[in-house]
């Protein structure tokens, strides 16, 4: 779903970059995307990276596509000398996917630093984010909060002043034609749960509008 | 969403029969809906209400709800002397709830039986049944099998010969005046939900049709 929200909801996506995701399985979804010419990945973690080639092969598989370029350094600003998406020029990506926070920590230090901004920037104007969040169903979640603060679930945007209509999909994929290096057909994603991740609870809608 | 599901796919529900569901839950989100004259309720379980009333109220409020019979018997076939559902005369009921099956035992002795047909019997022509069932994520599920057999998820059934488009709902809920004894709105249940409650990853759709 952190693949394809993003990249079926654009026209034809070339570039794209993925912070974090060092196990592969999101290079391998990115690879089920035919238009895509280049993948940069950006990965701190060589040890995660070697684990999941050695037991997750299926996984690690994303890495076989020739598309995909790793680039072995910090993906945010913490590590200043690290700093890969400081370095990257403006406007180059359609679409950033980032998969780097810890998912019960919302309050993480990217999110107060311009790791955002950083990201803007790197985006073409239209370009689209897709960052892992936290989930609905976390016992002590303040929705209110973390959608002021930009986490919930998966988090979609575009670019300032740029419309992109997340919930009906201008870029489907072809079942039947978009197996990528996975060499095998999508077992989650559909129009209808691209569809469904949008509909929630009503719980789960106060803070948002 | 095992109450709403089935009563807001049909128009005007009045009289309703709950099946397990002894903690009052169920109960409670049946009371919002203001068109049901007769709630019937078929628990063999006594210490469970007694549990629900003492420790969790809010749950067990569902009892309050001057609508509400409570039949203490067992609802299925197998104990014949309190064969609650084989005393229910034809055509009683617009809907039926089943909440009394272990979802992690599909193969449980109700779906041999006939239940179902004695289900299918105490409703009205074009009455529905919703009942608990097995979660797509369950590991070892075999999903062709269970949809065979009938349970996954909930399902959602009418009787024979008559169109029920459950995807749309015909009978909203209206968000601000369907309280019921439940003194407060939904928290869960809405109309885009519903809809998303049929829209399945393509793993899940195997042996669907």
């Amino acid at each position: 779903m952190i693949t394809h929200l993003p990249l079926c909801s654009i026209q034809n996506p070339k570039m794209v970059l993925l912070i974090g995701g060092g196990d592969g399985g999101i290079l391998r979804e990115i690879s089920r995307h035919s238009s895509v010419q280049q993948i940069d990945i950006c990965e701190i973690d060589t040890m995660l990276i070697d684990v999941y080639k050695k037991y997750f092969p299926g996984i690690a598989i994303g890495y076989e596509d020739p598309r995909v370029t790793l680039h072995v350094k910090d993906g945010k600003l913490a590590t200043t000398r690290n700093a890969f998406i400081k370095s990257v020029p403006e406007g180059t990506y359609d679409a950033i996917i980032v998969d780097a926070f810890d998912p019960i920590r919302p309050d993480h230090e990217l999110h107060e630093g311009p790791f955002f901004e950083l990201v803007a920037k790197a985006l073409r104007p239209g370009g689209v984010m897709c960052i892992q969040a936290e989930s609905i169903w976390f016992p002590s979640l303040d929705i209110e909060h973390l959608t002021e603060n930009g986490v919930i679930g998966f988090l979609l945007c575009s670019t300032e002043g740029q419309f992109v209509d997340f919930r009906n999909p201008v870029n489907p994929l072809d079942p039947n034609n978009s197996y990528g290096v996975a060499k095998e057909p999508l077992k989650f994603y559909n129009p209808e749960v691209h569809l469904a991740a949008f509909c929630l609870p009503t719980f789960a809608k106060k803070g948002m509008n």
